[in-house]
């Protein structure tokens, strides 16, 4: 299980989230508290929405906690939509490929969770990212893989739909090929103007996700970092959360079953 | 345009091939006399033969000239069969995964040239690789899915066969792609047993690939390399050389022609 | 010898000087048309001014040519005053840590060419590194050596005359030790404020130094970039031009002779 | 704190004890039991004795558990000794500069443990280290500058005395310098005849390291691997063990005290 924070809102210093906070994402990489493995020391990731019409990335293999150009870029980035990333691999070598987050055009997408025997499903998967995007894969992993075929489906015009049509293609492929591993989904996709946080899972585990009022934005975390004296809420499992500036909305998200109405936070 | 080192023989020092002497292949990674590109900068590798049933395979991001664990390791490996590759990347980024030679089981592969317009036909090749090896795929370039392909085809029973039938699926797809760039295809396949070195071009420029003997072996390489003086020979165009021990024979390798008979040397 | 480019002047995007031109420092990497050695392969770095009380650092041990961190910064980064650098090993291992240029405070720092004999002295000059700064020391080569002797003679009050008196210090030991290898020091000093480019050796060959005006500001490059049509001019040898926004001054710099008196462009 | 194991006996596969072992050392790159940290994932090293004059050595930046040239190395390497090492900085940053374990000449060494207060003391340690290897020293880490003054008196001849007299002399600087820190002493050193693993503080709580036999010769390590079945013993405090091919004997050793009678195990 890997450990992300996105932000969105008034622009921050990345820093004052990443690095200053008591149990922030960094030390998160060496010892995070509620994930399934204790170590996240498999490479890590920041993308940033700046000036240019893309956002720019920084990936590295080394663990997040030694990355001195992660802690200087940091410092000296200053933005009004982030996603971090600390990864601890299940499928896809340590690379830099395979790091999050991932970009393509203006979208940016990072995901802590996995598709179930994704081994055994792989080309099937892979088969679902479109001809002209199949050569944007640098990387072997399933998050990767699902970025592209949602890319395939829309980001632009419907980043939620995408990516729940992505999960409903994903999960008859594993369960068609008799797998009874979970897909678990706890994601976010950002365009620049949109930030969505996806907390979905095939079996009733999906990874935790929380968010709270940052100054005059949100932030979006794998678990709760500061203090302790921060009010954090927990996303409700099978739903999206959607920010725009420092506004949140949520509604269901849920692959498995049908498009439902949209509920206001 | 790669460069590339092959022995099969007596065993002998890494280090004795690769290192010492004058234009070797580390020295060729800064400055290729007779390839395209004159720095093969993109990263290195080694796979050898001792006494376990997989090859050993060493590789590495840095370029050759720096990377001190290669020549750590090629001051303490002797063997009697090994292959030694510095990277130019034409197709897939900089990573280890991307870095020669491949390894399957038993078998080592590495290679230089590409196949013209990989991007446009990248995934109609990788639906040759069979699903028992997809998984096995780490990286994205070229040579990886020809080796993969052929692992399919066979590498056990007959490696020469496996790699001609792949390269002719390879060219179908290209010229049904409408690409009118060329398949380049100097190769090393090799078991531990035998060593084949390929040299073909689907037009008429294939990368260069010679051979001598050297104390009781034969080396292959991409370009001579030596003091001058030493006797190097072409290896003919459309031609694959069988090595085993220090016993090197000849036959065509024409993908695009009709299987021919054998010629020894 | 390493290759560099240093900007003052209007906020510029990186990417503008670094990438975008023909020639620019990152083909430089691969194929420098001036220096002794055509391939600057060992490493690459960027520092520069933003908003923050210190300079952005990034570096990697990644050649230049496939850096994909670099291009994205470069892409990203909007700055006043920035630092570029391509490395070819001299003396001191590729490493993060021996990658140009250094930071110290606000002061970034950049060098091409070397302490001759250096191997020899290096204990002798490490021992002008002041106690408050050793441990600052995190590589083992001669410029950052050179760059944290200067930190402790002030670079904050006097930045040309620490660095004088920091080369004054070092080619008296190399005399002293019967080295008759040269001391040789293109290099760029900056502040976030002022830009200092040095062109200066201890015998008659100091590196290159060029510059030239760039839209409201001007750059420094070891050797000219662009098309060939821009008009760059040779910075005198043993001179210091300073750079304020985009305002340019030359005087004397020569650490073996006197202090002499200002010389306005 | 890191973690280490060394090998001394009839030649065996390194990945017999490295990797295939429950709680192997790679394992506890992940998660030791005994460690102060429990993720020694800042780089890792093997060094072993071989047909060659000098040991070789392989050392990594990224984590043991993701390092696949760690895997195939120790599958392919057999030696009669061996020392490997999965780092968690202390002193000095994530290089390879910094990864155990050193070697000069013939000799390799290994730590875990740290000067107290060493960036205060770093110069007046390094003083110590003599001029003819003062070149040698390559990263900036505590125990590269024990390694390299032990080398100065006298590896050769009397190992033991030399990182004897070398540890005196630290601890003089330490306690001088008004350090109240400890200086902790778990180390290996070997030279291909002879393997000897120190365990000593200046406080009463030097790290753990244990021995027992495994087949035809003797593994020393940080912590117990295995199933929890192997006879593991502790090495006393304050005392060194000498192995010669699968003989163990203790003597005592305390830079603080005199030199003591030899006892036989």
């Amino acid at each position: 299980m890997c450990r992300f924070l996105a932000y969105s809102g008034v622009p921050v210093w990345l820093d004052s989230l990443l690095i200053e906070p008591e149990s922030s994402l960094i030390s998160q990489s060496m010892a995070a508290r509620e994930a399934k493995t204790v170590v996240n020391g498999d490479g890590c990731g920041i993308g940033w929405y700046g000036e240019r019409g893309e956002p720019g990335i920084y990936r590295g293999i080394l663990p997040a906690w030694s990355d001195r150009n992660l802690t200087s870029l940091c410092h000296q980035l200053r933005s009004s939509m982030f996603l971090a990333h600390v990864r601890s691999a299940t499928t896809g070598g340590v690379s830099m490929a395979n790091c999050h987050p991932f970009g393509f055009g203006r979208h940016l997408f990072m995901h802590n969770g996995q598709i179930g025997g994704y081994e055994k499903v792989k080309r099937a998967i892979e088969a679902y990212i479109p001809d002209e995007v199949y050569c944007s894969r640098a990387g072997n992993g399933d998050s990767e893989a699902i970025f592209l075929i949602a890319a395939g489906y829309g980001l632009d015009r419907d980043p939620v739909g995408a990516l729940r049509k992505t999960l409903q293609e994903c999960l008859d492929i594993v369960v068609n090929s008799g797998i009874d591993q979970p897909i678990r989904f706890s994601a976010i996709h950002a365009d620049g103007e949109k930030l969505h946080a996806f907390r979905w899972s095939s079996d009733a585990r999906p990874p935790t996700l929380y968010w709270r009022n940052v100054g005059q934005g949100i932030a979006i975390a794998s678990e709760p970092f500061g203090t302790g004296a921060e009010k954090w809420e927990i996303i409700p499992a099978n739903s999206v959360a959607t920010i725009v500036g420092a506004n949140i909305t949520f509604e269901p998200f849920n692959p498995i079953a049908q498009p439902q109405a949209r509920m206001i936070a």
